[in-house]
């Protein structure tokens, strides 16, 4: 229990590694067709070019009217109004309309010039060919979207640092904003460790385990808004792994390095590390559960990570630090609101006072879900598998009793 | 109000639409390396072709004995044992360990013939290069992950249905399974309709409006799983509707057509898709705000949608209908655990009873967020772009009060 009490809670030690960055924003920007923007962040503010609508619309099939000319109908004592005849759907309107006038307009239809409502047609009554019965008084305004309600010419419709979905694309749409800028997927290279491990196509021997760890990790990335690229298995040596860390460390926007398991091969990934530039190592351990070996560098600008080299450990630190990472080098701001279901735990959970523990749990029952705790070593990738999601037991708790009603973050 | 009351509620329209098509399953699969897999639907289960992990493995870095040697011993008491050597990592160990005698492990590294528990090393203490003292009991199966713990050979590791995450590339990586069998993206046909609608890139004229529906749709039907095509933009004509209608009806799993706003054009997309084979329009209405006059079909095993031409109305009906429908045409199983988060209401909802109600909002605040409602019709695309979710109201509240903890579902 005293060990964790050294280190720091994971909340601080992301802090205290981001603090070393530049200032966030996004890395790189580039330019993109609005429609292909899906997903990807703003890296700049976007204001409408025109009103929307750009005319004043009808919200109701029904008549253009003048709304002085319906105060006081009533269905004993319509309005008569003389047909000036019909809005064409997509075309300005030829009518002008005069006093005691009506033109027939459809919804999305545009007002003639002089009108300033729109009667439904169940408010009226047709009598002749070129007439038409008012029913109920109409106030200036009713049924009708004026230029610009949903955004004036000039407004800032669309913010850095938000993430572009479908209603933004369809928003660009409306507005003819054909292209985008939008912040360049960091590129993020991942760095496999340890002597036992081989490529996943290969064979293993006995003693010999497939690599997880860079394929996992990059769909993590992938997912968060990086472009991963991997860079083979690497041996347990110091000359072999420096090398070729500094060629990942040269190209990249982010180093990730899943280390051995063992003590001396996370000494050996914590003393590469310190050789790629000031300042090095940041945080050494954070108080969490599973990663606590986890090693959080900035070296030369560059986010550099040291991943626990087990399956679980490192799929739930590169929750906990590198998609919020990724967050900052895309410039995305607003509120992560991480998506998450509620449900009621089915089984106590222990922790230790100090500790924060990522308990992987699957979801039963429909709504009033249930989370079960899935329980395995973090060596074992299929206990994730098994998972819908994790929950968070914070540091200050020892534990959550069966029936505490949780947030599970989905995977 | 009443009219609401001969309407369907969502989720039985719901229902009642996907009862007239085939059993749940994809519509096609097809075979993609595991690594390219990530979001697919897997189409096959998928068994485990050996066991995880195939050799005992040591979990602490330490000594591999046999249990029985150590019976007894305490700090106070050591247990002497010779040592026979060193494991290294990625190699099945020469040494078969005989009485009294201990092997040096690393984390991940394999046990020795004979061994059946590790001591950590904190548990021990060297005293000659030969010779260690093993300062506490060992149970059998200590600090050992035995062959299978993970998965058993033959065991089914991947459930057809199941979504792929990174944890099951990785759990494929572990285990030499190269290729998977997915579901295919069901092709999704988008019409645009409305003499009124331009392409977004042409320039309106006083009554027209750019296409928004196509791309919000398209988007929505990706981040989804289908794989959207749009069709141009079509007139109010019956002819040319039909034309096209027939022509996305004949190859294609899914037809979205989105009518005009008024109500003539709704009628015309009515026709239209009662012609495209039986048993036709199986709902039409819903008793939903947003998005009333939709359309549920299905012609011939083709699922078809007519939804209401205001871009909100289309984005909330696509996600209520559109996003299930992709679910069971992937073939995807388990709980659908939507995206949310939890917040409080800022302001009353109005609602009628007997009608389902979906209130864009807004979230601010941290942890013990605020749920603040967007109000804007159904016409202004801008409304879902200020806003971060949907709150659901169901059609037994007429309304729900400001301070009320909802469930904030994400876009």
């Amino acid at each position: 229990m005293p060990e964790f009490l050294s280190l720091l809670p994971p909340s601080e030690a992301l802090d205290r590694w981001l603090s070393y960055l530049p200032a966030a924003g996004p890395v790189r920007t580039e330019v993109l067709p609005a429609q292909a923007a899906l997903g990807r962040i703003l890296a700049a503010h976007a204001t409408a070019p025109e009103p929307l609508p750009a005319f004043p619309r009808s919200t109701v099939d029904g008549y253009a009217v003048r709304a002085a000319d319906t105060y006081g109908a009533g269905p004993s004592l319509p309005a008569y109004l003389t047909l000036a005849g019909e809005v064409p759907m997509g075309r300005a309107p030829e009518i002008r309309l005069g006093k005691a006038q009506a033109a027939l307009v459809h919804t999305g239809g545009m007002l003639p010039e002089g009108a300033d409502a729109v009667v439904m047609v169940e408010d009226t009554q047709a009598v002749r060919a070129d007439e038409v019965e008012i029913l109920r008084p109409m106030a200036v305004g009713q049924n009708v979207i004026p230029i610009g309600e949903d955004v004036q010419a000039g407004q800032i419709v669309l913010q850095a640092g938000q993430r572009v979905r479908p209603q933004e694309i369809g928003g660009m749409m409306a507005l003819g904003i054909r292209q985008v800028t939008v912040a360049a997927r960091p590129r993020v290279t991942i760095l496999s460790t340890g002597d036992e491990v081989i490529p996943p196509d290969a064979t293993p021997s006995p003693g010999q385990v497939r690599d997880v760890n860079s394929y996992t990790l990059a769909a993590l990335v992938e997912a968060s808004g990086g472009e991963p690229a991997t860079q083979g298995i690497l041996p347990d040596r110091y000359e072999a792994l420096l090398a070729a860390a500094r060629e990942a460390h040269a190209d990249s926007d982010v180093v990730l390095i899943t280390a051995g398991s063992s003590v001396s091969a996370r000494d050996l990934t914590a003393r590469v590390i310190g050789q790629l530039g000031p300042p090095g190592v940041v945080v050494h351990g954070v108080a969490i559960k599973p990663g606590k070996p986890t090693i959080l560098a900035v070296c030369g600008n560059i986010p550099v990570v040291g991943l626990p080299g087990n399956p679980v450990s490192a799929l739930v630190i590169a929750r906990v630090f590198v998609v919020p990472l990724l967050r900052r080098l895309l410039g995305q701001t607003g509120t992560p609101a991480e998506p998450s279901v509620r449900a009621r735990l089915t089984a106590n959970l222990a922790s230790e006072a100090g500790r924060e523990d990522y308990q992987p749990v699957r979801l039963t029952g429909g709504p009033g879900r249930q989370a079960e705790p899935i329980y395995g070593r973090s060596n074992l990738i299929f206990t994730l598998s098994r998972a819908d999601g994790l929950v968070r037991v914070p540091p200050e708790a020892t534990g959550l009793p069966a029936g505490t009603e949780v947030d599970v973050l989905l995977f």
